[in-house]
């Protein structure tokens, strides 16, 4: 809304400095600045609220060192971060772009769902909390929602670009880049791959055997991938979500680096130098994201080890359903395997553990384990790591997995 | 080197993908990844090394609790920074650029003296190390040689440009933007300035009261400036090396901001965009700098709380000239006080402390404190945070001043 008064104040009074607000790098940084500060004020009075109605988390007993340490800590933290996501969202940001509307929708629709889930935990003493279909029931509309959205409304648009990478490196295009971009294309259904030719994809041609017009029916193959990506980084965020910091930490490296892809692609300008896929009026995200990674890093004040507040289901479902959506925006999804590679081990741990487990126990009568625990943070803890080293860790290979995602996108 | 070798093959057999090393941001990322790996696997060695050697730091009693299990922990780990920082930029880097040859001559001029210091503490057990005068007599012949490099070195040059941001937001020339910045200037003293028209200072009008060629002497006044940069930063790192990974960690952050500056300072194309100083060949910086990067986050695997190793002087004299001297040559330097304001809080907090004590003793007889202890994160340590809350919340504020640092630039 600060974004409306100062592109009103700039255009009727032409007030000096207050054009700055054009500019997505400065309302970007305004918006890590903002949620930063939103975090550790709102957050301090939060928690504190939360100890006086006693809103502890009840740890199950795992026999892991410093647990006792941690009964009584308040859960429901993450309303802290949705609230320091959706304010300088609101705050900076075009809220009539499609994507920011879909962004916060995202927020507002998961941190819901996890505030439920919650609420019935800690107030209503029902450990169960929701159940898991009704999440997964949520998760799915909001699958349907987002890709039905990037299909049919006009306004979500790709522009390509297919010059030889050598041709443009380093070399200043006479009659500007606009020229080398391709025709505005609505209901796509593209995306970006690593390592092949062009890094284009089209989920399209999955479809390909259905004949001719295989193309008007694109979005019946979208939609099924779309929903599979926000369950798959939703769950594999809550299942980070088990030790001091450690899912803010690693979301907010993730968001970091899905900030520079969305800059990077919502401008015309650095689309062209860096030969990607120009996605129109993706720009806004970046402003989205900073507030996001702006309120993991806040969230990050307190929650560091040894934490004062849990953010609860409030916090890790949406989390990973806006990191999610976010690259699904952004065309990036198909880098999630490796941009979320912690998600993805910490959701693997699991599997092979319990998986293995039932497979032993069927075949030799007793359960065998693959890992001390699952999810894998519990097994270097059981190992005997401490728990502050193993979140730095975990954190120096999402830093690792994040520039090796970006350095994909150069290999063709 | 190996940034000849794939030029070479580009140029010559035109093998395809060879020319991603053209890249700066490829090679910048590629340059990350060995960093770490390079101070993952020969840290892992060079530790064990050292624990066999018995090279503990010894520490003094200050009293803090946890102190004790320090003691013996192996100290010179500043070989690993250095080494992850020299062989990734040895390989990607193109070795000719005066930039790098400035910034190789930093790292190993400073990591030297810090070496010779932690030799004489540890092997020859002599604890006051190499004296005071000589530290700040290497860290002065390093500020004259980077300032004259700078001022009479033809390679060394600045393009401006003037023209309203209102023009330029969201445009595209026709053109193209070379025509709108200035044309190349040379021994230029000029540099970035927050807040005041044109973002621009120039060091030279320090010197206009002594008639019209004062340009020519405009040397005379860039050489104590460097000097004092150099000389200020390294000790403010030396001090902020207190506490586990707090050093390396705020370095890091700083090291990424730099990153981007210089990445943009260094493209025609972005510093049209955005409207700054276009500053010839500083693009190789970035590889540079990431290197630096990848050295503070891998160390941190090792220096992170409880730390297997610390950097001794052998690190932390290097890492504050590097930042100094890398700022310097991108003409940011008047942005450390709030970058680095993480090392600036942590000297004055000595200064404050020092001359507080003996002003009150002078005047009343017995010494008085400002803070619990100094330097500022000790005052933590005794209002009883435990260590790695005020090592992380250390590298949030580092985040917020890395962000409000970015953010002046817009401001004019």
């Amino acid at each position: 809304m600060l974004y409306y008064l100062f592109t009103y104040l700039d255009k009727t009074f032409d007030i000096p400095g207050a054009q700055v607000f054009q500019y997505i790098s400065f309302r970007a940084a305004a918006a890590v600045l903002t949620s930063l500060f939103i975090s550790l004020v709102f957050g301090k009075r939060w928690i504190n609220y939360l100890n006086r109605k006693q809103v502890g988390e009840t740890i199950r007993d795992l026999g892991l060192e410093g647990q006792v340490e941690k009964q009584g800590t308040p859960t429901m933290g993450g309303l802290i971060i949705l609230a320091s996501i959706l304010i300088p969202t609101l705050l900076f940001t075009e809220l009539t772009n499609t994507y920011i509307v879909l962004m916060l929708f995202t927020t507002v629709w998961l941190g819901g769902l996890g505030f439920i889930d919650d609420y019935i935990k800690v107030f209503k003493k029902d450990k169960r909390g929701l159940p898991g279909k009704t999440k997964i029931l949520g998760q799915t509309l909001l699958g349907i929602v987002v890709a039905l959205t990037m299909y049919f409304d006009p306004s979500v648009q790709v522009r390509e670009k297919n010059v030889p990478a050598r041709e443009i490196v380093q070399t200043i295009d006479a009659t500007g880049p606009m020229s080398r971009f391709s025709t505005t294309e609505t209901r796509s259904t593209k995306t970006t791959i690593p390592f092949v030719k062009n890094n284009e994809f089209d989920y399209a041609v999955l479809l390909k055997w259905i004949g001719p017009d295989f193309r008007s029916w694109a979005f019946l193959v979208f939609i099924p991938i779309v929903i599979l990506i926000i369950t798959g980084v939703s769950n594999g965020a809550n299942l980070t979500d088990g030790m001091d910091g450690l899912a803010v930490g690693t979301s907010a490296i993730i968001g970091a680096t899905l900030g520079i892809l969305a800059w990077v692609s919502g401008n015309i300008i650095f689309a062209d130098y860096l030969n990607i896929m120009y996605l129109p009026d993706t720009g806004e995200l970046t402003i989205f994201i900073s507030a996001f990674v702006g309120a993991n890093i806040g969230f990050l004040w307190y929650n560091s080890y040894p934490a004062q507040v849990f953010m609860g289901d409030t916090g890790s479902l949406a989390l990973g359903g806006i990191i999610a959506v976010f690259a699904i925006l952004i065309r990036k999804e198909l880098l999630i395997p490796i941009l979320c590679g912690i998600f993805l081990a910490e959701s693997l741990s699991v599997m092979m553990q319990v998986s293995w487990f039932k497979y032993t126990k069927r075949k030799y009568g007793a359960g065998r384990r693959i890992f001390k625990m699952a999810p894998l943070h519990h097994h270097f803890q059981k190992l005997g790591y401490p728990e502050p080293k193993i979140v730095l860790r975990f954190q120096i290979v999402g830093i690792f997995l994040a520039v090796l995602s970006i350095i994909t996108l150069k290999l063709r």
